[in-house]
C-alpha cells in the first residue's frame, strides 16, 4: 500500500548529475504515492507538506542515526541462480559451468525461475537493492513475480529460437514479451534483447539480433571479454575483439549494458566510451571465477559510464551491493597502487544512480524533488557503523545488509523495519529447497 | 555465567589440525563450564553427558536450519581505531597517517583505549570473532576491558621508551604487563611484545627487543613488508629485504606474527617457512591502502602458515572475518587466473584453528570434544545463505555478521539470540562519540 510518509531528521545521502555524492544533516523527507515531494531540513515546510499531500493522514518515520539513501541498482544479475548457490566452489570454470550448472538450468521448470527469482529479490531487498537488470530465461515468470513483489526490473526478452542446429530471430517472443510488461508489469518491468556473447551463436546472427533491439527499439544486454580465452576465441574467428565485434554488428549503443568488460584494449575503452555503452562491473565474480581484475580506472579515465552488478548468486555467492561497492573501490586501489581513485563517492553514484539509468529509470537513484522514492534507511547505531564519520564513506566501506532497516521501491514499503512484505519467504524457502534437491 | 548447553540437531562445520573442514549434519554438541564435552550424532549420548554435567539443569539450544562452527581468531587488529572509522578513507598512505591518524592517536586518554577497545570487540562479537592479535598501545585498559568483556586477546605490551630521541628497552614495563596479564586476565589474554616493524627504530635496537621476547618468553608482533617503499628503504639501510633482518636480529620464531608480507621475495618465504612463523594476511587493508595483492598462494606452496587479521577499523573499515575469508579466496583466485585455488576450507581453517594458535591458544578454533568452547551459532534461514549448498562454502562466500545468532566464548555466551551480553553499548556509544569529537 503506497501512502504518505515523513522521514524525519534524518541524514540524507545521496548522488546527483551533477555533483558527486552530498551530505544533509538533520534532514526530512517527504513520500506521497511513487514520489519524493520534499528533501530539505525545515521541519514546518516537511510538516506542511505531508499534511496537504494526505490531508493529515501520514506516517511519521523517525530518523535519528539513520540514513536515507537511494537504494542500489544492480546492472548485472541472473536471479534464479540462487538455487544453485554454494553447490559447485572453486571449480573451474568450464568445469563449473558445463558439469554443474548447465545440467541442472536444462531440467528447470516454470516454478523453478519464479521462485530461484523470488528468493533473490528477498535477498537483494534486505541488502538495500530495489533493481536490477537481469539476464535470464523465463522471462513471463520472472516479470510477473517481480511485478507482485513491487521490485524494479530490466528483463532480458529471448528473442531468438534454436531448432535444428540454427539459430533464428523470433520477433513474436519479443513483441509478447513487451506486451507482457505493459500490461502486467505495474510500470516497474522493463524489456531488454539477450544477446548472450560474442562466442554463443554463429557469427551471421548477430545482425538479426541488431535488427530486432532496433525494430522494438529495446536494449541490448550482453557479456563482453569476461575472459581471457573470449577474446582470444573471437580475434581467431572475427579478427577482431569482441567490443569491436559486437560494434560492428551495431549491438552497442547508449542503451546496452555491457557485463564485465574485464580484458579491453584502448581501441575497446574508446568505443565503449563514443557509444555510451553501459559497463557493468562485477568485481567479486571476475576475482571468484579468476576471470581477473577488471580496468576500472582506464574505463574511468577513457569517460566509459560505469555501474556494478553482482552476476548471478552462484559465482559471488551474493547479491549484496554493499560488498560490490566496497570491492570495486579496493581492487581499483590495489591494481594501481594508488589509495586515492575510486573514492566512496564514485562507487556509490556507480551503485545508485548509473545502475538505475543503466537498467532505463531515468527518475529514479537520486534523492531530488520529483523523483521516484526507492529509497533505503539505513540505521548506523551498531557496532560495524559507530561511530559515522563520513557518511558516505561509512555507507560504502562500513554498511552491510544487516544496517538496512527499511526499503520503499515506487513509495511502497517492501522491507519495513527489517520485514519483508510482499514477499512470503517461507513459501520462497519451501519451494526453492525442493527445486535444489530435484535438480541434484 | 557459564553453564551447560545442549546444541541439539545441529549442523557442526570444524577444521581439524589433521584434515580440512568436515560437515556433521543432524549433530549435537554438549557444552560445561568452558569446554567442549560432546561432539556426535548421538541424541541419547549428548543428553546423557548434559544430564550428568549439569544435574539435570542444562539449556537446550534449538540448532535447527543453524551451523555451530568454531568462532574466528582475527590475526591482526589494532583495536581502538575503530574510533577514526570513516574520518579519512581515498587519503594517499603519508597523508592518511601522519596528517589523519598520529595528531589524534597522539592526544588519546586512557578511557579512549578502553572505549575504542570494546567498541571493536561489540563488531567483532556480532560478527562471530571471539579472538584477536592486537597491536596497540594501552595495553592494560585494553586487557582489563577484553576480560571484562569475556573476549580472548594476544595483546602486545610496549617494553621500549622513547626518550631524549632515543629508544631503549623497558623490562620493567614488559614484566608489570605479564604480571597484569596473569592477575586480571582470566585466562583470556596473552602478552607479546610491540616490534612495529623494521623501519620505526634504530637498527641497533631490534637486538634488545630480541632479548626482551626471549628473556620473557612472548611472542613478537611485527608488520613485516606491507609496501614497497618499505622493502626499498630496508634494502637501502641494510642492504636486505625486512625478513632477512628481522631473521638476523633474531626475531622470527614460531610464535612471531609477521603482518602483511605483501612483498616477499622467494628467500623471504623459505625464511618465514622455516622458522615457522605466522603471516597474518590483510587482504582488505592491504587493497583499500594500495599496498596490493600479497602472493598468498605463494606463501602457501613454500609452507608458511596463514591466518587472516582485518587490521585496524580506519584502514579497512570493518572488522568482518567473513569480508576477510572471502576476499583472501577472491583475491588470491583474481591474483593467479585460477578460480580452484585458496578454496573456502583453506580460507576457513586460517580463520579459525591458524588464528587461534597465531595468537597462542592452542586448545581453541575446533570443535572437537576437549577443546575449550568458543563457538559460533549461524541462523542460515535468511534469503543471503538459503538454500544451503556445501556449508563451508556458504559461511566462506554467503555468510555475514547478519548471520550471526549467538557467540560462545570460553563457555559463556557473549552473543545470545543477537543481543550482546558483556558489552554495555550504548555507553560505549556514548563514550566514543565523545572521543570522536575531542579528537576532531
Amino acid at each position: 500500500m503506497k501512502k504518505t510518509v515523513l522521514f524525519s531528521d534524518i541524514t540524507i545521502v545521496s548522488s546527483h548529475d551533477d555533483v558527486k555524492a552530498t551530505v544533509m544533516e538533520n534532514a526530512f523527507c517527504v513520500v506521497s504515492d511513487d514520489r519524493i515531494c520534499y528533501v530539505g531540513q525545515s521541519k514546518e515546510a516537511a510538516l506542511e507538506k505531508a499534511e496537504s499531500l494526505s490531508s493529515g493522514d501520514f506516517e511519521t518515520y523517525d530518523g535519528r542515526n539513520k540514513i536515507l539513501a537511494p537504494t542500489f541498482a544492480n546492472a548485472h544479475a541472473h536471479t534464479p541462480m540462487s538455487i544453485f548457490r554454494n553447490i559447485a566452489d572453486d571449480f573451474a570454470l568450464q568445469d563449473w559451468l558445463f558439469n554443474e550448472i548447465i545440467p541442472r538450468e536444462d531440467r528447470m521448470i516454470a516454478d523453478d525461475f519464479t521462485y530461484g527469482h523470488l528468493l533473490t529479490l528477498a535477498e537483494m531487498i534486505e541488502g538495500g537493492t530495489a533493481c536490477a537488470a537481469n539476464m535470464y530465461d523465463g522471462a513471463d515468470q520472472i516479470t510477473l513475480a517481480s511485478a507482485e513483489a513491487g521490485f524494479r526490473l530490466q528483463q532480458t526478452a529471448m528473442g531468438k529460437t534454436f531448432k535444428d542446429g540454427v539459430w533464428s530471430a523470433d520477433s513474436k517472443n519479443v513483441e509478447d514479451f513487451i506486451a507482457l510488461c505493459n500490461e502486467k508489469g505495474k510500470g516497474l518491468i522493463k524489456p531488454s534483447l539477450l544477446v548472450h556473447s560474442v562466442y554463443l551463436y554463429p557469427g551471421s546472427f548477430y545482425a538479426d539480433l541488431s535488427e530486432l533491439a532496433k525494430k522494438y527499439e529495446i536494449p541490448v544486454s550482453v557479456h563482453i571479454s569476461e575472459t581471457i580465452k573470449e577474446n582470444e576465441d573471437c580475434l581467431s574467428s572475427y579478427g577482431c575483439t569482441p567490443v569491436e565485434y559486437l560494434d560492428q554488428t551495431g549491438l552497442l549503443s547508449d542503451t546496452t549494458v555491457a557485463a564485465h568488460c574485464v580484458h579491453l584494449t584502448e581501441n575497446d575503452m574508446r568505443i565503449l566510451s563514443e557509444r555510451k555503452t553501459w559497463v557493468a562491473h562485477n568485481a567479486s565474480s571476475n576475482m571468484k571465477l579468476a576471470s581477473g581484475f577488471a580496468d576500472m580506472v582506464g574505463m574511468q579515465k577513457a569517460g566509459i559510464r560505469l555501474c556494478l552488478g553482482t552476476d548471478g548468486a552462484s559465482s559471488n555467492n551474493n547479491q549484496d551491493m554493499f560488498i560490490e561497492m566496497r570491492l570495486a573501490s579496493f581492487m581499483a586501489k590495489g591494481k594501481t597502487y594508488d589509495p586515492t581513485v575510486m573514492c566512496a563517492s564514485d562507487v556509490f553514484h556507480m551503485a545508485t544512480r548509473n545502475g538505475y539509468l543503466a537498467c532505463g529509470f531515468e527518475d529514479c537513484g537520486i534523492i531530488e524533488e520529483g523523483m521516484k522514492a526507492d529509497i533505503q534507511i539505513i540505521d548506523y547505531d551498531c557496532p560495524q557503523m559507530w561511530p559515522l564519520g563520513n557518511p558516505v564513506s561509512s555507507l560504502v566501506y562500513s554498511c552491510g545488509p544487516k544496517c538496512v532497516e527499511s526499503v520503499m521501491i515506487d513509495g511502497r514499503f517492501v522491507l519495513y523495519k527489517h520485514d519483508l512484505t510482499t514477499i512470503d519467504f517461507e513459501k520462497v524457502k519451501f519451494e526453492t529447497k525442493k527445486t535444489m534437491e530435484r535438480l541434484k
